[in-house]
């Protein structure tokens, strides 16, 4: 509702700054509004803080496996870019990145394990690099997992960026957030107001706004995305599927006897559209999306028919 | 109505491709839908270009008075500028540019000046510099200047931009296009989908579709604007003003008795906002934006109180 009548007249410049946006964003996340910098989704600000944080002497520091964007804004900015890997278990170890100079990028919630750090573990990385910035990409943080935002005000190499588009139901909207010191936060806005000031428009800061007034409708999706996920891991457990600890709207499942190409093809005859990996460390997994409780169902039906088949065909051999 | 009804729900992603507002404006425009791109407003896409056209030997030529941004885009690219000063009438002659190698960024019709070029000006520098990318940004080009569009079929080195800020009315919803040869428009679709795939949210992908299949409002409105701006003009003339052959939203006009800060500050206080620059060559010029008839009935009104003032003041000495 709030969208509808507050959203400008198309027609007149929407507000640059964004003001009432951020001053309902920052009260919403316990920060000051000029420690706060909206963009046109989250994409817009994680390429900005490759622009402004990384470069010379400060390489891009991320996982082998994690959000696939990370590589691509390194690669068009003429950053070089340490992957390090994470453990067998698709873990990360915090001083495989306190050991190294650079600009550290990670997802947390990572994607597309879905596997959290405690905000304990990324502040030991914050605390013992204090010359290089922290970005911690913060998607899927409200699907079980703890933000980190807090520190912020303890550390002022941190950023913590946020996205609308999953626990905010906003994707077509485009809405994300950074979070940090206020120096961190004038740089992302040099470049903000040098290539784009007018870059979320009148409707997007109105409907953010709404969302954010609205919040307890954004914690019961999340409620229930979460109840759902945990049923569906359940589920898939009982067929033999082996699974991470997600913290996020997916679950990272794989089944020892069938490879993930096989069960992404069988699924999609089914019309049941899961996304598979090419990367040779994860190209066993599939990562399903949580969707409504009957979708699970229908995915969880629909696999017992794959590995029922598959047995039948083995005893006909 | 249109974007009302045909808006994607806020919570799927909107279509990075932009598929259908692609093939109306391209429809709208007479060109393919692959010889468009949209973006986040024109300032995204004129960014693009820059990155994309500039650098190493080819720096970027512009117009000493034109749009303010060009500048701010080159600095934060790191490309060098050759800003080519216009003639004293702030007409731009085109062997100034066919004579530099160099990316060329012409706006057009210019701002502040509002003055226009034909294509066929135009045209002389594409065709001598079959090695640059000559890139026309017609923001204002619907108040009655020609579009360059239709050349884009001759010269693959064309780029012409194009905003939904002005003619048609859309300045809060950020939506602009560039047209061009594939390969020039391939090169500026990496950009996009190497920072922002999701750029054009669906409300705007909506909106843009709405007013393009609605093309008379636009045709009307600018009929109107042009209406009152020759309204403007005539008046401002009968105040002793001289002009430029504005074909813009706007007219760019100074009065020989009295400096463009003065009028500013007089026009201010009567509550009536237009725009003064302080660079030197003009500095005695106000940019004042075509509103209503009856706002410029106002403006003119206050224009004749200020010089009758000054004409009291002057005899009472």
């Amino acid at each position: 509702m709030y969208a509808k009548e507050n959203a400008r007249a198309a027609n007149l410049y929407c507000d640059p700054d964004a003001n009432e946006l951020c001053a309902v964003f920052a009260k919403t996340v316990g920060v000051d509004p000029d420690e706060v910098l909206p963009g046109n989704g989250s994409d817009e600000l994680l390429n900005f803080a490759f622009m402004a944080f990384c470069g010379g002497d400060k390489p891009a520091l991320f996982a082998d496996i994690t959000y696939g964007f990370y590589t691509v804004f390194a690669a068009l900015n003429g950053i070089e870019q340490v992957r390090i890997p994470l453990a067998d278990d698709f873990s990360l170890n915090v001083y495989d990145y306190i050991e190294r100079p650079g600009t550290v990028f990670i997802a947390n919630p990572n994607a597309p394990t879905g596997i959290a750090l405690a905000p304990s573990e990324i502040e030991k990385i914050v605390a013992a690099k204090p010359d290089d910035v922290i970005v911690v990409d913060e998607a899927y943080v409200d699907f079980g997992a703890e933000s980190c935002i807090p520190l912020i005000k303890e550390y002022d190499t941190l950023l913590v960026i946020q996205t609308f588009s999953k626990s905010r139901s906003m994707a077509g909207a485009r809405l994300g957030f950074a979070v940090g010191d206020r120096a961190l936060i004038n740089d992302l806005k040099t470049l903000k107001y040098s290539t784009n000031p007018y870059n979320v428009n009148s409707y997007t800061q109105a409907l953010g706004i709404g969302t954010l007034l609205d919040g307890d409708y954004t914690k019961n999706c999340c409620g229930d995305i979460i109840a759902v996920r945990e049923f569906t891991v359940d589920a898939l457990k009982k067929l033999g599927f082996e699974l991470t600890d997600s913290k996020a709207n997916f679950v990272f499942a794989r089944h020892p006897g069938y490879s993930g190409a096989e069960l992404y093809k069988k699924l999609a005859e089914r019309k049941i559209l899961v996304r598979h990996f090419g990367a040779e460390r994860i190209k066993d997994y599939l990562r399903i999306s949580i969707g409504s409780r009957a979708q699970m169902e229908k995915l969880t039906e629909a696999l017992t028919d794959i590995l029922a088949e598959e047995t039948i065909a083995g005893g006909a051999e």
